[in-house]
């Protein structure tokens, strides 16, 4: 079984620590197999397929894939690019004259939606194509999967840092007592719920998180902020960049101080920039913010073993899928069991997937919507590779600065 | 020779990835010296001495002190405190009490003022204190030491992440093709010319660095950008935060479209928050931005080894120093050699640190003012611990896409 011709891949969408794993993974599965001959990469993702800019995967030396395994980015050259229907077209010509019978796309909804297309007009086109995607997103929001490739990193990374912010305020509580997070999350809450996965006792960091799936209110967001740091003497909020207020409108674009009229240009300043700023002006306490953009989706030295090991066997499995006849599909993770971890991967028709999202459930949001759930937590932990790191503290005994020195014998 | 009685130590200024491992390089060499009494901690810094806020370092558990040499933030808690001639007098009171007779504070240029002016005071009214500071500062702007602990661990997350990024702008080109970090420095630029120590190749990013050493006209800065997407299809530019403009003022406050007045409220926009709008509307590029804000002086797991070592070892040789009746002295490092690296300890006359900075010298920075040179390459990379991480590239041969399809036998 399994049709001879070349297989072609491809990365599309927001880069991640372990992107290029997958696209190891599927280089590595394809190499020794006879029945694929040369083995193609998209530069950009499928517009590297429309202008034919493709390169031979086979010239690369082989001990680059495991280096390129710990390498974050896309090492192909990655893209965001909406398939029109000539588009579609196109490329099954292109495929057709170039002979390719695998088709591996590595990316997040989209790219889900890419290959269901592709793989759905070879199919009445009479053309024998296997087509499978590799979920890649540390958005998280991809259905029928217990969680995507790239996410348990993003989730260390996040993880850690919060502690590591948190003594900082911690620390610094008297100049600077509040500070703000920002992180990814294009409509789902995944990432920002991550931050919490290192607190071990409520005094610890973060002491409110706040996610697009649950409107924010000004008056909310400042009280919760007060009764923090009187109970703590800080605070440390964590924040999607995309949280809403009660109109849905990013929070960060509504407020009637800055609206876009009064600016004449229409400047785009970010949640935790805007927050930081409604902190120092409406409850008079400095506030400073964190935005590690890009940084956080490509960190490897916060990578997580588990999420880089998944992400190089769901790059195989869509070879061993696609050469064993399977199309329209894309490669899911499902848990065994969360303690020990342990997972397999299975395949899910792409049609379920393509355009849908997976939010955060209800059941991992805390009743008063600024925390996640201990459910949430027994989730993501094993994903981020069973346990965030932690740091002492001090015992911070106090000295009786009333008593007279008594220097100790040694 | 070496009085008996307590031992006070304290932090200062802003945290680091290592001013928790000079406090145990303080406390390991403290705690077995029979001279020394009781070890008192201040919490918050000289504030915690002026409030009578200390505890008692003895009463921690020994095996604690290794774990804090590997934990970020000040364990003490730290603060900005600038002295009243009133509080000189109350501390050397409090410290008469308290019958201390040694006094070790961590920290950069103000913390070395203070400790100077509390070794002057007790000098003068006859009291016999050993004071000695330890250097602190991420900045590495102290000057008569080759560079300050905290810089290395900065300058190897700054370095490393720049890299990261960069794969990610290069892998995202045709979306966002220009990448603005923002990173720490107060005066001086010794952070942002870190983020050059993994650049191997004229391509790689960073392509530009911008420091507050030279004045930045908006004109200069859009036509390098410019230029730089041209040649390499994106460019990633590195920001000190404080970046001025050729009035002298922070660059993000003197555009005349973003003018306060306009306002009505005085906005606080980041350096590259404001040059990724600037980007974006006068270049018509797309423009993201990282701040990683405190991330960079805390982050753990990108800490240089040479900065943590080097961090517990001064805070020891403050202890040996004030034991052997030095006081008025900071910590320095001496460089005995750069490769292989090795580096000494001595002490300087506090009078000659305090309140002075040491900016990047011109030799370090390019004639274009938008680089460094190899000579602070030289400089920085043993500071790291010799090598920044550096990742693969495909080599990326064209396929071409008129021949037909043989597949490769296996």
């Amino acid at each position: 079984m399994g049709i001879k011709g070349r297989l072609i891949v491809g990365q599309s969408g927001g880069c991640t620590a372990v992107i290029n794993a997958s696209l190891a993974g599927v280089v590595e599965a394809a190499l020794p197999d006879d029945r694929i001959g040369d083995i193609l990469g998209m530069r950009h993702g499928i517009e590297g397929l429309l202008r034919r800019e493709l390169i031979n995967l086979r010239a690369e030396p082989a001990h680059v894939w495991p280096a390129i395994q710990r390498t974050p980015s896309a090492a192909l050259g990655s893209a965001r690019y909406k398939l029109s229907e000539g588009d579609i077209e196109r490329i099954l010509e292109t495929l057709r004259e170039l002979d390719v019978r695998y088709f591996v796309y590595i990316g997040g909804n989209d790219s889900a939606d890419t290959a269901h297309r592709i793989s759905r007009a070879a199919e009445h086109a009479g053309y024998e194509l296997h087509a499978i995607s590799v979920p890649k997103t540390i958005d998280n929001d991809l259905p029928h999967t217990d969680h995507s490739p790239g996410y348990g990193s993003i989730a260390r990374f996040v993880s850690t840092v919060t502690q590591e912010i948190g003594l900082d305020t911690e620390a610094m509580r008297r100049v600077d007592p509040v500070k703000i997070l920002e992180v990814m999350g294009r409509d789902a809450g995944w990432v920002a719920a991550s931050a919490s996965l290192g607190k071990q006792r409520p005094s610890d960091a973060p002491h409110l998180i706040y996610m697009p799936e649950r409107p924010l209110s000004r008056e909310r967001f400042l009280r919760d902020v007060q009764e923090c740091h009187a109970q703590h003497g800080y605070a440390v909020v964590v924040v999607t960049e995309t949280v809403r207020d009660e109109t849905g409108e990013s929070i960060a674009r509504t407020d009637p101080v800055f609206s876009q009229d009064a600016f004449g240009h229409r400047y785009l300043t970010g949640a935790a920039s805007y927050l930081s700023d409604l902190v120092a002006r409406e409850l008079g306490l400095r506030a400073r913010f964190d935005k590690p953009g890009t940084i956080q989706r490509m960190n490897m030295a916060l990578a997580s073993e588990v999420d880089v090991n998944e992400a190089y066997m769901a790059g195989r499995h869509a070879v061993r899928a696609a050469l064993e006849g399977e199309t329209d599909r894309m490669v899911s993770i499902e848990r065994v069991s969360s303690q020990p971890y342990e997972s397999r991967l299975g395949l899910v028709p792409l049609e379920h997937i393509a355009n849908q999202q997976k939010l955060l459930p209800d059941e991992y949001i805390n009743q008063e919507g600024n925390h996640v759930t201990e459910a949430f937590r027994e989730y993501a932990l094993p994903l981020i590779g069973g346990e965030a790191a932690t740091y002492p503290r001090l015992r911070a005994v106090p000295f009786a600065t009333l008593g007279s020195s008594v220097p100790a014998e040694a």
